[in-house]
């Protein structure tokens, strides 16, 4: 039988369901993998850190949730910070889950290149790594004979690029696009109800759509992170975020959804990319009308859609309805299957 | 360097997409998996056959289209039937794409048969094996160590089976339903536009969207048969077509039409199953009405949806758009790369 140690850097919302999903199906990989999933260190932002060779209690710490206190009794609880377990823990692939610094995808590319330098496996659920080094990284993860998945930096655990690697065999990538981002498309949808701005702020802020600093889905950051990272790995782009042509939805008024509307139109915030005839990539994130019976229209809510065109396949679209905490879980964890598939051959 | 024979049951328009695409695709495929694709057998029902172990000159071939006469001076012509290539011919993997039975399968399981029975690797493009025969016919191949793939049979090279097998990994399929008929669609539609049904068939069948005999798709027969192929690979459902129960559009009115208009709504041909709590799979086709919003309403003409639910994974769709002969052919293409995959291991 083999082992295979996970080190789970952040363990809030996303990762404590992916710790959930792993004590869930322990027994399930043991029997279908013959391979032994530990958890072998955990780190948080505020709770402390979790280290044992050994192998965690999930079912212990998971009790704590995203946001509790760690059991005191648990072994191995102590300080220990993001660096430190990348650079010296026991553990055979990361999960870098840490909290995003959009602008330069930072601290998470020193824990994966520092994990890549040892000779360990990446996950990322973290998108800055993919849109600003991705070339870097999955270049050092080849030289270093490392896996590097990243299934859920867009759409959670929806196939997107598992489905263009596996499904999509010798096909050429020419154009990617999709809505990508839950908070501009939930304020768009409640402006066409005639809703006011800070009201639905309010409510956004309630149902966990909208964020305490709303700029960075509002002006689009968010949205432009996720398409560099598309056309990074999907059209081998060599792109950065800041190369995206990018128009928020700040200056979008009701009086502009209503004109739309009278035009049989809805507005969405578009993302897209193409491979234009010099053989560049060029990529934008804005406002659209689209037609109100066009299947982009119907992706409401927290519903994301990722269309994808290739020279011998056509354009086809994936879908990913009204995800919850456990879809983002599910990406890490297929991506986690892949590395113990990985580690049999 | 490896050698990959291929026999092919079948060379109308999808079966000559597939000979371009091999013709095309050739040195790639060459320098990228180091394998010499060759077709070795290419059987017509009313253009004879050519047979010919050294590798037929496709773009001789292919120069014939998908119903012109080929080159009289082309090696191995004859007038040898799907039977005697599948039994004595020299190939390594036969794609099935003779003409359905839809309510038998036949003669096309007869031929996955024979194949397996020498050990052969089988592609079929044709549905009614799935529908009919899968549990069998999958159990024969693993038997007999041989790969069979069959992404076409819904939805053409669009990922379905193997999006369900490799990026889905460890996800149970509880649900599954899609729009997969275009004749019905397009029918729905233009009734919709207030046209009358004669007129309807006509330019229906001057597009290409109706068959000689409608009955087939107008019936739910063809979308009954597409069901059941997926729910016997993704659900392992064990059922045939006579098991779903099944309502065509045969007794869809104008006035039905607008009346669900009238309601915001629109009808199609929804075709779905479930995993019910006694393990059993139930399966229908039935005309449904959808919201006008709804993403179901926006799946207009050609283009076709499938939703798959999983217990991990949600519910996620996938959409190919308005295909034509050259996605058929992808599909089938797909799967011949993955035997080369296969036979590289």
């Amino acid at each position: 039988m083999k082992t295979l140690k996970v080190a789970m850097l952040g363990f809030g919302n996303a990762g404590s369901a992916v710790g959930r999903l792993l004590a869930d199906k322990h027994d399930e990989i043991m029997e279908k993998y013959d391979c032994d999933v530990k958890v072998t260190a955990i780190v948080t932002g505020k709770r402390g850190s979790v280290v044992d060779p050994e192998g965690i209690d999930l079912s212990k710490v998971c009790k704590a949730g995203a946001t509790g206190a760690f059991p005191e009794d648990i072994r191995g609880l102590g300080a220990v910070s993001a660096l430190d377990v990348v650079k010296n823990a026991d553990y055979d692939v990361v999960c870098e889950m840490t909290p995003l610094n959009i602008f330069s995808g930072e601290p998470a590319i020193t824990h994966i290149k520092e994990a890549f330098g040892r000779k360990k496996h990446v996950i990322t659920a973290n998108k800055g790594p993919i849109a600003w080094a991705y070339d870097e990284l999955s270049q050092m993860a080849a030289e270093n004979g490392c896996m590097f998945f990243y299934e859920t930096v867009v759409m959670d655990g929806t196939p997107v690029f598992n489905l263009t690697e596996h499904t999509l065999k010798m096909c050429k990538v020419t154009e990617v696009s999709g809505i990508l981002n839950s908070t501009t498309n939930y304020i768009l949808e409640e402006l066409a109800k005639g809703r006011d701005y800070d009201s639905i702020m309010e409510s956004g802020r309630r149902l966990g759509f909208v964020e305490a600093d709303p700029a960075m889905d509002i002006e689009g950051y968010d949205a432009a992170a996720k398409v560099t990272a598309l056309l990074n790995v999907l059209m081998k782009a060599g792109i950065t975020p800041d190369m995206v042509e990018r128009t928020g939805i700040e200056n979008i008024t009701a009086d502009d959804i209503k004109k739309a509307a009278s035009r049989g139109k809805v507005i969405k915030l578009l993302c897209s990319g193409k491979l234009e005839d010099d053989g560049r990539v060029t990529a934008s994130v804005k406002p659209v009308e689209v037609e109100m019976g066009d299947m982009l229209a119907s992706i409401d809510s927290t519903t994301s859609v990722v269309s994808i065109t290739t020279d011998l396949m056509g354009k086809i679209s994936v879908i990913e309805h009204a995800p919850e905490i456990e879809q983002t879980a599910y990406g890490v964890f297929g991506d986690i299957i892949r590395v113990v598939e990985g580690i049999q051959q």
